[in-house]
Formats: C-alpha cells, structure tokens, sequence
C-alpha cells in the first residue's frame, strides 16, 4: 500500500514539474486559509493523541511537543504562506557559460524527485515539510509517529482537499501505517523514493543512516562549543556562552562544553559560573577548570561526548587555540562551534580549522537555523556533508541539471 | 590494516588543509615529473599484470584498459599538470550576506574528508583520483583491482615519495588487498571515511549503493537517446545520430535508442538506417520502425532497457514529443538525452520536462564528460541526484561550511 502511494506520487510529479510557480504558491495561500479554518478539528484530533499519550504515560517533553492549541495553528498558517512567499527554487538557471565549439552549458536547479520523510511527535512537521516539497516541486511521502496518528491524519487530509484543487492531490501522501515495517518498507523502495529525510531521536536517526538504501539526510547529534579565548571581550564571552547554554537547552544548537583558554580561565570562570549556577545549571568541569572553581563536578571523558539537551554544562581549561581545536574536533559532532576573541589572526584559524556545519566568531551558536540564517524555513539541519550542510531549506530540496543547447555540434 | 591506513590519513588531512595551494599543486607537478621519469619501471609492471592477464583470460576490453604505454604515461603525467592549473576550489566563499541583526554569513568551499575510491583494471585512475583529491583538500583511499596491482602499486608508490617531500605522505593511501573483504571493511568504515566513489560493473556499483554505510556516488547505465522531432533539420539529426552513436560505443554517453517523429520517419529513417548498416551497427526497431525499414530486426520491451555499449542500436517512431519524453523517462537512465528540432516551443519543453543529468538541443549526447564541460578533470559521471549530478570534477569533491562573524549577537 505504500508502495502505491508511492507509484502515485511519482506520477504527480510530473504534472507539479509542469504547473506554473504561481499555481503552487496559490495552493500554499489556501492550504493556510483551510488549516487555520480546521483549527478546531485539529485541536479535537490532537486531543485524542494527548489522551492517548497520556494512557501510555508518554515523557513530557514528547506530549509537550504533540500539543497543538490556536497559537500553533497559527504558526502553521504562517508557515505556509512565509513558504509561499520565498523565491522560485525551480527552473534558475544558476550558471552559464559557453564552449570554445559554440555549445551553450547552463546548470539548471530541478526538484530531487519524492522526497520520505520519517518524522515523530510535532504534527507542525506535516506541514512544514508538505509545504517546502509542495513549494519546491517534489512528491512527498509523510510517515509521522503513531503518537501523532490522529493529528497527523487530519492535518494530512486537509492539505490534501486542496492540493485536491490545484489538480495536485497526489504529490502529497500520507502514510497512516505507524508500526517499524512501514519505514522499513520505505526505506528499501530506492526504485521509488529519491530522499529519505529522517526526524527524531538520534538513535532513530543512526538505524535509518544504516539501513536505509535510499540517500539520507539525517542530522546527528549537536555538541556545540563556544571557546573563549585569551584575547577574548569576557564581557562579551559571557553573555554569548549564558545564552548559547541556556536560551533553549533542548535544542541541537545549544552549547553543550565550555572551552576556556587558561590565562583567562581565573578572571572568566568564578564569575561565570556563578551565573549558570543561579541559571540552575549543573556545571562538570576538567581538573584544570576545578583549579579555579572546587564547587565544579569532575568531567569525564564521557561527558565531552554528551549532548544533554538539558541543564547541564561541562567546562574545560585549555593551554591554546590548538589544544580548544583539537578538542572540538576530537570530541564534537561538526554541528555549531564558536570562537570568542579580539585576535584577527586567531580568528581566522578557527574559521578555516574547525570543521562544522557553522563556525561562528563572536556570537552565539544558537543562530544556526533556515530563518536565523534568512534561507527561510527548513526541514532540519544536516551535520553531514554531502548533499547539504547545516539547515536544510529549499535548497536543499532541489538537485540540478546540465542544460545544453547546440547548433550541431558533434565530437 | 586498511582501518590504519584510513586512520593515518584523517591525521594527514587536517595538515593538508592547513598547507596552502602553492604547496599542494607543486605536489602535483613534480608528481608528473616524476610519473614521466619512472615510466619504464611503470610500464615494466604493467607488462606483469598483463602477463597475468593473459593467463587469467582477462577479456580484451579489460587488457585494453589495463595496458600502459609511453602515450598512456605521458597523459597521465598531462592530467598531473592540468589539475594543478585549474582554479583552487578550497576556501573560496561563494556568497556572503548580512542578516538584520548585524550577523555576517559566508558560504566557505571546504573538502568532504577521506574519500574512498573502489576500482577496477585502468590503473590510470589511481593518478586521475589522487590529483583531484590532493588538489581539492581530500584525504583519498584507494583500492584498485588484482588485475592492476603491479601497476597501481608502482603508481602509487612514486606519488607517496613525492607527497613524502611535501610532508602529504599519508594523504594518499593505497590498499594493496584486493580481495571483496577488502571493500566490505572499506564500505562499513562511517567513522574514518566521508564518501565512497565506486567505479567499474554497472553490477558492481549498484552492489556498493546497497551495501555501503557511507554515502556514495557513483554513477549507472547511460541508455542515452537522441529523439529526432518533426521539426527536425534532417541533416544535421543524421550527423548527431551517427556521431552520438558510433564515434565510441563503450561509453556511457554514446546513443543507445533513437527516437524519430512517425512524420519524419520515411524521410529520415531509410537513409540513416542504410548509413549505420555500413557503419557496421546492428539495428532493432519497433513495428512502426519497421514499416519503413523492414530489414530491422524486431525490438523487444528489453531492447528500451539495456545498456549496449556495443554498435547495435534501436530504434523506435513516436507518435508526438510526449510519447518520446514518456519513453525517455520510463526506460532511460537519466544520464544524456539529446532533441533534434528547429521547434522553439518543443525544445524548451524537451529541456524542461526530461529529468535526466545532461539535456541537449541540437547537439550529440557524447559531450557529457567533465573536459567537453569545461569543469576540468572528472572523477566520474553520476547520475544521482544527490550531491552531484552529470560530470563529478573538484567541486563535487567539496562540501562548504557556514562561517559566521559576529560581534557579540545573542539570541
């Protein structure tokens, strides 16, 4: 039954490749109009997935990211028509140039073909990824969590009716199957399905990185750093590492470890930490970082290598740039890592040595997103390096193709 | 031993990224010096593996492959020199813009990582591969076939000394087994190795895409067509066929089906048919073909399917443009599809609704190759829409990175 959800959005394709920008933007402006008018609906579906949640004793953070209320809704609707609003990402013509034998070469941006998505939880998600696919001309197959079914189920059928309208009504498919065998089944369809973007729990995100025999583009974990430098502003350090730690702990971009360089770490530390500590945050720290402040818990290695998500922060001292570089390749997950300095030459080495996703200089790690980066809205933000870096926006929903135009040539 | 060989050069990578250009494409031209100075040696390994050949019954487009000459030698050592002068593909940002709170965002090229190659018999592209991943910042691993070992091993030997002098020598790796197990640790290996590039089998590289735990390119079939429009210039649609067709069968650009307007057909069809059968090109055509040339032998469904790579051709009269691009998308392999017509309308269609890698008007399909492009050296030609897509030269060996210049935003 997937397998035909599939074959029939393949065939929708065509005809979404083939209708006007226009056309597209339109169905986006009503899917709105239509979300917003069903809001009442929604809240009804999502609350039988809140009562059921609740039966199977769901964690909080979970039935907190499941509920929907007038406000979310609005979001949505926002959504939609900020996705509307974008630029055309089909058809540029982002390069040309022409051959010595007079043929014309253009790079063309195409839409990648139907897109799987894999997602838990936040019924936004159905409409967030049907928008940039609707917008970017792919076909879409939607499979969110059974948590969500009801939700998802109706959000799914309302786009549909109007996709339904624009002629459209099979490129979006939403797959009400919710057991494993259902992603497995996806996940193997590599004649069918172009992408398999995955969202959820890192673990969730490795099986299908591992299984799947369709491309991925997953992101894996976000062990940021901010590194405060000897020549740092420490003023400006502890603003930037309070709001990279505590802004929105549950989040991929938040700073999980500390790095401070040591002839900074007596003037910087016991001030800091005493900040996180009324910001209840649990600080483990290097022998080194104790040095400076007793009251630290001692870090473990293991610790380097955690994402909390949580409260929770770990400090190391370090004896240079090199040593804070090596740690953050050593240890880190390539996602958003900082640098806090005055040093013209320090920062430079930073920006081209540490490999990430985002380097950033003198600000927060907690920008990296589409709309904080102005591409717009996203499906999720890559820690991989093909295909698409960092948040993955409508570009990254399109592939490209080689035009070329001639006059007979021949080789 | 090969997860030692993969673990050496991570380290030699990040000194790679560290050396400037200068210093990379000095490697590249004293290892065409040097490939040039030790060509007898080469070649006398050569004759080893062609000995072996021999005894093993290679089959002769293999021999052909493997065999090394002065000619052969020179253009390696040519392919050195032309990859040095290409432009750097490494840190150059490609846009950089400033958002409203003062954050300065930059798209920086970066290299993907450790690159590992699988290949088979032409032992020229253990040189091709390592000039492009030196260049382009990459780590490379490669794994040549038992048919090539004495000639590859020789090879790689002389561009390890010369990395070697540059303090690179760990850069490029060549493993040396060239067993199947060899290739199944290499494609398990997602902690060490970024990307995986097969090259050889149609067979062999479906094999890699379903197996490997790493993201792959690698490239299919090329059943390439030219479809000849009603609004044809005839004259010049005989020359692209024939040229697209019999300048060089064995590769994946060249034509394998022809596609002809049913109201061209008894103009075209005759003539072009009698000119392939002197070119000694075995034709098959469908029932409608072969009203108008009945010495055709009778194409089958599978006929739409295969990759000939061979001088056989098949041939089949459509009715409109829809049908031709319907059968291009149903039994292509969206590598290089070529419309022949002086049709303003038909040809923007053509380009438009065929999604294959290269789309050409007016001019034959065997251009699509990374030199005739004018992107330079290739790696290969893929046809995936991930990552890269059509000619695979320095750029779809690069990732990027955002970078991020603050001064002191907080969210």
């Amino acid at each position: 039954m997937i397998k035909q959800k599939a074959e029939l959005a393949r065939t929708a394709m065509r005809k979404l490749a083939q209708v006007s920008s226009d056309v597209r933007n339109s169905a986006l402006l009503a899917m709105a109009d239509q979300i917003w008018l069903h809001r009442n609906q929604i809240i009804e579906a999502n609350q039988m997935d809140l009562e059921n949640g609740r039966k199977d004793n769901l964690a909080l953070p979970l039935m907190n990211r499941l509920a929907l209320n007038e406000e979310k809704i609005s979001t949505m609707a926002d959504n939609l028509r900020q996705v509307a609003s974008l630029p055309e990402p089909i058809g540029e013509v982002t390069r040309t140039w022409e051959r010595p034998n007079g043929l014309q070469i253009g790079v063309m941006r195409v839409p990648i073909g139907l897109v799987g998505v894999i997602y838990e939880s936040r019924p936004n998600v159905t409409v967030e990824v049907s928008a940039l696919c609707l917008k970017s001309g792919n076909g879409v197959i939607l499979r969110g969590g059974s948590e969500a079914i009801h939700s998802n189920t109706l959000i799914a059928e309302t786009l549909r009716r109007v996709a339904e309208e624009f002629g459209l009504e099979e490129a979006i498919q939403f797959v009400e199957i919710t057991d494993r065998e259902a992603v497995r089944q996806m996940i193997s369809m590599h004649e069918l399905i172009d992408l398999i973007v995955p969202r959820g729990s890192q673990e969730f995100i490795r099986y299908i990185m591992k299984t799947s025999e369709i491309p991925v583009v997953g992101h894996a974990d976000g062990i940021c750093h901010v590194y405060v430098d000897q020549d740092a502003d420490l003023e400006m350090a502890e603003q930037i590492t309070i709001n990279a730690k505590t802004q929105y702990v549950a989040v991929c971009n938040a700073m999980e470890t500390m790095l401070v360089h040591e002839n900074v770490a007596d003037k910087f530390l016991p001030t800091v930490t005493q900040k996180f500590v009324d910001a209840e945050v649990e600080l483990r720290g290097c022998d080194k970082a104790r040095k400076f402040c007793p009251d630290l818990v001692p870090a473990s290695e293991e610790d380097w290598r955690t994402e909390y998500l949580d409260s929770i922060l770990s400090i190391r001292v370090v004896t240079d740039l090199d040593e804070a570089i090596d740690h953050i390749e050593s240890f880190g997950s390539h996602h958003s890592d900082a640098i806090i300095t005055n040093n013209y030459t320090t920062s430079q080495r930073f920006l081209k040595e540490v490999d990430s996703a985002a380097v950033y200089v003198n600000a927060s790690t907690r920008f990296t997103d589409g709309y904080e980066f102005g591409l717009g809205a996203e499906v999720g933000v890559s820690t991989q390096k093909l295909h698409c870096r960092g948040p993955m926006g409508l570009e990254g929903l399109t592939s490209y193709k080689y035009i070329v135009r001639g006059t007979g040539q021949i080789k």
